[in-house]
């Protein structure tokens, strides 16, 4: 593991000051002018030389025709050029002094054949200057914190702290929005493609070294150096999770049919063990590679698994309870203290067994704060759920009854669904168990929105929760295995 | 099976033209008013009589102050009113000539002791009146068709054709937002309560002959009359599906700690096996519950199961083609002649394997209509599954650099947009395969909402849609074992 971030070979890479842009026009159809656009709309700060034979100007920018007009050696050269003539540039980049290359053309080993021998012409050209390399055949970087975004899709939302490795560029372009949605976004993440020289090893190591990076996505086709991923993932999972999903199978095996049978059942297995030696939790799907990430980065890890679930809604503290089991956690019993103490919040359809089924709440601040202190304080907790319902319709509805203006109520009904946010954010802050939510309202309500964007997980599903759970769990028993707790 | 809907008992509670409302004040935090706010917002148009010991008017509508000072006999009587006092109601209810109730109020058999008594009086009276009853201790119904909504939020979004009936009356109002996010909505929902006359199976009947009703949902805790339940189901399955979420274990070991040993185990084991027998496909969560049931109602059911699937991101392809595999279907390759056809629509970069992996489309609009036509005609394709990218913002992006002001990419955009969506539509018509989408950008983005709204399913990832589909091949098998197929 690096002592520091600046250690990392992909440090310079990624927080580039100035970069050269090969294959960039005016012609807004051209895949390498859409990414251009990109690196604009995402406000990077540095210079930007684009290089271009025939134009003055690209996109606005001044333009260069040749990589030694640029008046000064820019940190980085983005090359998103036709295949024959990627070489030759790479070599004069390295001949100017460039030090840092993202190739996202294609044509190279992925295509066999000429591209083979073509990527290894790529290789020693790259080690002869030494440079840092992304690809060929990737979409570069996306660097929120940095404004930095080298990839096809403007980036959403705002930075986060889920760094990424992915065999997969378009991957990332497509969780931009996704992750957006629910509060979160990258730290950094990188698209590796063909990995001719540096690899999804180096990128985990850059961000385990990342102090924007909480916890490390990994999407796997495929591993190459087995070893060397395991040792620098067994020094990373003791002060950082990290989690992956593994597609299955060879890329050959996968284009070619990809049935589940075969080809994948070896890989899968071998995978599973690897990850399993390297204490690296493993997701099933997308979107449990990122359920997982997001509460790993977001919540305490709690000592166990037993979990009290708070719901004022009867099915849906069910299901959650139901989900629970499922995932191999516990539903303990509410200690007679913590009885005590609830009494007086719970009505008469209530119910104080696990799940808490509070039906009607006498005060519904209560639900947001007192309520939920008093379960997570109980001995026997090591996670609070919590159902969210968000009557924001009905708050509403109640006080247009009332006699309060439609704006008004929408006003006032804003300025308590913040307070409630608020007060739960605090709880969340102030206690050393873990919080975490469930709904099935859509996260883009005032209510569910400003939950997430206060930090509190929210789940659209007790089952996918419930996974998360899990997972955090697990994350708890790689650090005592692995050596570090506390 | 009813012959016609007409000779359900529940028939005339559902569909009722006039309604007595006991319970609701101007008291706008009673639970009563909540539920008489819930119907007006809904628009019912058949006449409401409020019944209030006190009030000349209830929320605006003329209350009565005895139910016999109504001035005609009302279809359903809807009582929200403290325990003790509902059994005399229904009485005064069955002696003015009212034939179907909704019983809100808990209290009864539920809380035990006196409560078992107290409903043991309640289904006397009932029976004595030969009463359709829904409840003690429910939420009523939702049927959208009708404009009618007892439930404590109100209904959103359009009629649908999804029945559910459900021993959580509270989920069925979680899930009303949840559905129109994805273009769906309840044919008709039941909330069943304690059952003490009509039941489950009575809701599953009723809804197996409801003509809105395209597949059933069933939300289960426990089944009492399993014999009949089996039968009922049996009759219907080879009609409409039914799709069964079952939360495990009894109701008293549910909420005296819900461990997943033990009380779970058990029951869990012998519902299976009664689903299995009955022709129910099993969900394990609200998610699939839904999932399964928005596919079942929307696409056709496939010959087999061999998935052909239409990406132009990389990753996402992968992912789906693990997510099939995990589900158990299969990826076929693709006939010569298919390959042919595909030739000239396939850029370079392109991989014409499966997942046939288009990359950039030379004309966006080829991957909404002759790229999945060919697809789809392909003799081994059984399913066609196309992930959505939904380029919005980078085809406004692009229009606005070429030049068009933002108000006019936005509308051109939305037109292009709309045009897909249709094309899309119009090829899911006209096939009998069916064709299931999936994407990770929000539901609520223009280009997905516009497939979503014209019946497309697209799924919020690859393994909701696998699954899915897999259900879909699981009722395919059903049809044929339980004797209708075609």
């Amino acid at each position: 593991m690096f002592k520091s971030i600046q250690e990392s070979p992909l440090y310079a890479l990624a927080n580039s000051e100035s970069m050269a842009f090969f294959g960039a026009s005016n012609n807004i159809t051209s895949m390498g002018t859409n990414l251009l656009m990109s690196v604009q709309a995402m406000g990077f700060e540095g210079k930007i030389y684009p290089v271009h034979p025939k134009e003055d100007t690209v996109l606005g920018t001044r333009a260069y025709q040749d990589v030694k007009d640029i008046p000064e050696v820019p940190d980085l050269a983005v090359v998103v050029l036709p295949t024959r003539i990627v070489n030759e540039t790479l070599e004069a980049c390295g001949t100017f002094g460039i030090r840092n290359v993202i190739v996202v053309s294609g044509g190279f080993k992925e295509v066999g054949g000429g591209g083979v021998a073509r990527e290894r012409v790529l290789v020693d050209i790259v080690t002869k200057y030494d440079m840092s390399l992304l690809g060929p055949n990737c979409l570069g970087v996306a660097n929120p914190h940095h404004k930095l975004n080298t990839t096809f899709i403007p980036y959403e939302g705002p930075p986060g702290f889920i760094g990424l490795a992915s065999q997969s560029g378009s991957l990332i372009t497509q969780l931009f929005d996704y992750l957006a949605r629910l509060g979160l976004g990258f730290s950094t993440a990188f698209s590796v493609g063909n990995e001719a020289t540096t690899d999804l090893v180096d990128c985990m190591e850059y961000l385990g070294a990342c102090p924007h990076t909480k916890v490390i996505a990994l999407y796997i086709e495929g591993i190459k150096r087995g070893r060397t991923f395991m040792e620098a993932a067994r020094s990373i999972v003791p002060h950082k999770p990290i989690v992956a999903f593994y597609i299955g199978g060879s890329e050959a095996g996968k284009r070619a049919g990809f049935s589940h049978t075969g080809a994948m059942a070896g890989p899968d297995g071998l995978y599973d063990g690897l990850f399993r030696q390297s204490g690296i939790i493993r997701a099933r799907s997308v979107t449990e590679l990122f359920d997982f990430c997001w509460l790993l980065g977001s919540a305490r890890i709690p000592e166990g698994r037993k979990v009290v679930i708070q719901t004022h809604s009867g099915g849906p503290g069910a299901a959650a309870a139901d989900s629970c089991g499922r995932a191999g956690l516990d539903l303990p019993g509410l200690s007679r203290a913590t009885l005590d103490k609830l009494a007086p919040f719970v009505p008469g359809t209530g119910s104080v067994n696990n799940p808490v089924d509070l039906t009607f709440s006498k005060n519904p601040q209560d639900f947001f704060s007192r309520i939920p202190e008093i379960l997570i304080e109980d001995e026997n907790t090591d996670v609070l759920m919590i159902y969210f319902l968000t009557p924001w319709q009905v708050v509403q509805r109640v006080m247009i009854q009332a006699g309060v203006s439609p704006e008004q109520a929408v006003k006032e009904g804003e300025k308590i669904v913040a307070q409630q946010c608020e007060q739960m954010a605090r709880l969340m802050r102030d206690q050393d168990k873990p919080i975490v939510g469930f709904s099935f309202r859509s996260p883009e309500e005032p209510s569910i929105k400003g939950l997430l964007s206060r930090g509190v997980p929210v789940f659209p599903g007790p089952e996918r929760a419930a996974k998360a759970i899990q997972a955090l769990t697990a994350y708890g028993r790689i650090r005592e295995r692995f050596g570090l707790n506390g």
